[in-house]
């Protein structure tokens, strides 16, 4: 397997794909905006989030509320506050995968050693503060829109299909593009019947890699693992290994794009800035469409 | 003590100030852009970050990692990959003050009553996740640059500092606008030798006013509360109770704003998405300049 | 309803029930040991262990381990260790109820109001930390050797087949006592197939009451919740309201007593002391039966 | 370096030296009651608790509190109760290693792999689960009383004082013994003015190994790390490497014993029963001693 990216942006590069974002994509993508319309791409974040049975569900507790002054607590001057802490897994909801979250063959993105990444010290290298938050042109692969419906779980997206949204968005796709596809996955989900983690459709291989070779910086999906579950006979999770690894092409996972297409939209300014959280696999995030 | 902006957004509003931007507030500042440099302005977020005494630190775990696999765990179609947790209280770091997070007189922004917020439900009203994604114009009012020096821990930064220090930045206040002051308390902090919560520059009740008035969405700092610390006598976060409470403007804390002042940035495309957190009093948030 | 303990201790008194235990019962059940076998009755604590819908599963982290130095971290002196960090509600798996886990009318047990527990400060009044380390004479109540069988769910377990079961045992109830019913429940459940925390055999009110009038100083099983689920119309933890809020005795839930049974256990010395966490509402327990 | 223990108990043995406690053991244990008194030997568990610098501090979260109800939440068919979840390092405050804490060359006690402990499966041989209920003889060797003062931080106990404390105690040694050191440390701690985790009295090499060929099941103290710190030149942790992966002796750190002392404890029924997490490397533990 070739390992595209390695060595493209030096020895020492832990960034990949988002170096393909420059001045030049920044100001470009900002020219794009024509209504100032902000739509927000994030799955709100609470107790009742669905989350794969194998991560844990997110926990959030008050430390101080208004509770606390009900039954009495002091208010020194008058002032009352609340505060809250999160036990949150960076792989659920809405979160972008760094690169240091998926490899193979003991090696992570641009040859760091697999090893690198350990529970006392988290990742050394390819930690998600290691990307610079992404300001750039972001295209709506709409399959819904393509298909008149969801795709159904288990279903491949595959080049052809890719290319005719694009077409549909009257995009061609350029070095730093952040791309959306549009599954029709969770906006299909009931989190009150349960969701299935097991089964959803996603991009297959050669997908995958038209849009790695197209220059992207990201790719994103309103799925849970951009690729389809379950895998091709004899692989698991391919499509992380390629992208992610051998592309340094970190995955938005878990977007909610149903407004996004309602709105009709094809390019647009896109913004999503990790939580530098250092040596983290992951970050949750808040992705942002301005039309 | 009025309540300025109870009702002006109606009498069921939880968003605030940040109903001064509309898409044209989005336009203008999209148009801002100029050489297309992108800013982070977040803290990064470890178990190093300094935190105040009555906050626990942040905890950050790795549920597998790469030490497992050079410890023989196995890899099932050659797929290695790492993940992770973290405990994060939602007030160290850099983090968007929801307007659930301070008040008094048992009544929120808006007249919500703070018995709203509690342990089993968090915050019914004014959570994080009520505040949109704030994509604006950015000033920058730069203290340290006005003063030649940081701000020293218990200076009031008063009326006529800010100001100057807008009109060294050539901008006049405007509804939707997103303002940060430079202090230079976060980087003239040094993490080896403790960080003091306690007392650090900030602005007074004056200042504070006057930027409300202004019709800005929201106000942040490179400091820890904005306000100076320790605050007047007899007086608990006054500037919370006033900006958050009675204007509805969430405050954006310890920023990162060294970077962006000697970039001599002044007006500029600001990004900054809150993380949806159901019935959360604040998010951690990676914000971001446009230049 | 009565408060039948309140005032019983004094009006100050947080204990309760095992203020019942003396050393008389303490040197009594130490004179019961007989073979020297040691039995635990405590869960094993894992991600694996089932937990009810509303409360969060154990999340269990090494925060360094022997990974780390597969992978390569440093040795000083050749040392090496691993260290970890468990979230953990402490109304999971085995654990004991403290007095002020539940209650009805605004006060907890021997008068004190509940809104002496809070989010800022935790529990004021009669936190888990106030309950003595339990050594008594211990006494399984065998209802599953009585039956022939496990109690199906929604069993009600009356009085008269808990007297049966003690006088099956040989045991007349007495101050101090702590009181082990077996239902069968806990080890009819298969966690691969799901547990189901709505429904369980348990004890009625009126064998409740027996128990508490006997005198004894804490009432286990090997349920969920002592007490039948579904609760008898028009009622929510009856059981829960009457032995902890009016009588003052600790309930010790998820207990694992097929060994002790099968041990032929009837009275024994019993161990059990919870962790002092203050102001907590229960502690995970790990409680022993010397034989 | 020998490996005393290895093999003694089987070459699959996770257990170590509580094997030495036998039914016998336990019923001399039990014999040795006197007058009833009870005395807990825990430190009480809160966000206060004095941790070492490297681990995070205690967090203990409300899920449902009084507060809440005062703030008019629910309660359906009167009932009110309320709910926490803890945060907890396993080496804070009063807790008992497991076998596999400490280690050297890449083995544990009786010779599993370092590698057995991971990130993804915790500790797959000498978790703490694997250590049974301890109830045994405990007998306190009083340092603090021999001395006439505590121990001074930097001490050095050494085999002459440990035999010289074990004569005023009256007892030999034997298989099975649960050995408490009283150095005097953390009775002489003033959390309020912070606790120096760096430095402390505590056994030195000779001390240590006469207690292990002397058959001990357990060593406890009531300090941070039984041993002295700052170590031996150019020793990290070696009483530690020895006892545990040596002689598979499991160590109680953070014991309060001054209550005992002060009751004249020599000899004495000790209770401690882990909490039988599975994987763990440590528990927090509420240890007993019976007068």
């Amino acid at each position: 397997m070739a390992q595209e990216a390695w060595g493209r942006w030096g020895s020492e590069d832990e960034i990949g794909a988002p170096n393909l974002i420059g001045p030049e994509q920044v100001r470009l993508a900002a020219a794009l905006v024509r209504t100032g319309q902000v739509i927000s791409l994030a799955q709100p974040i609470s107790d009742r989030l669905p989350v794969p049975g194998h991560r844990a569900g997110v926990m959030h507790f008050m430390g101080r509320d208004g509770g606390d002054y009900a039954a009495g607590a002091k208010r020194p001057g008058g002032f009352q506050f609340s505060e809250d802490t999160i036990v949150l897994s960076m792989h659920v909801g809405t979160h972008l995968d760094a690169l240091c979250h998926a490899w193979c063959d003991d090696h992570l993105y641009n040859g760091f050693p697999g090893s690198t990444v350990r529970s006392n010290t988290r990742a050394l290298r390819c930690g998600v503060e290691k990307i610079p938050p992404l300001v750039t042109r972001g295209v709506l692969l709409d399959v819904v829109r393509l298909r008149g419906t969801v795709a159904l779980p288990g279903d491949f997206i595959g080049l052809a299909e890719l290319k005719a949204a694009a077409e549909y968005a009257g995009v061609t796709l350029r070095d730093g593009d952040a791309v959306l596809i549009r599954t029709g996955w969770l906006e299909s989900q009931d989190p009150k019947q349960g969701v299935d983690f097991n089964t959803e459709p996603g991009i297959d291989m050669e997908a995958a890699l038209w849009l790695a070779e197209s220059g992207v910086a990201m790719v994103g999906a309103d799925n849970f693992a951009i690729e389809t579950l379950p895998f091709p006979p004899d692989t698991i999770f391919p499509v992380h290994q390629r992208l992610i690894r051998d592309y340094g092409i970190p995955l938005l996972e878990g977007l909610v794009l149903r407004q996004l297409a309602e709105a009709d939209a094809k390019e647009f300014l896109f913004f999503a800035a990790p939580l530098p959280i250092v040596g983290a696999t992951a970050s949750p995030i808040a992705p942002v469409a301005v039309l």
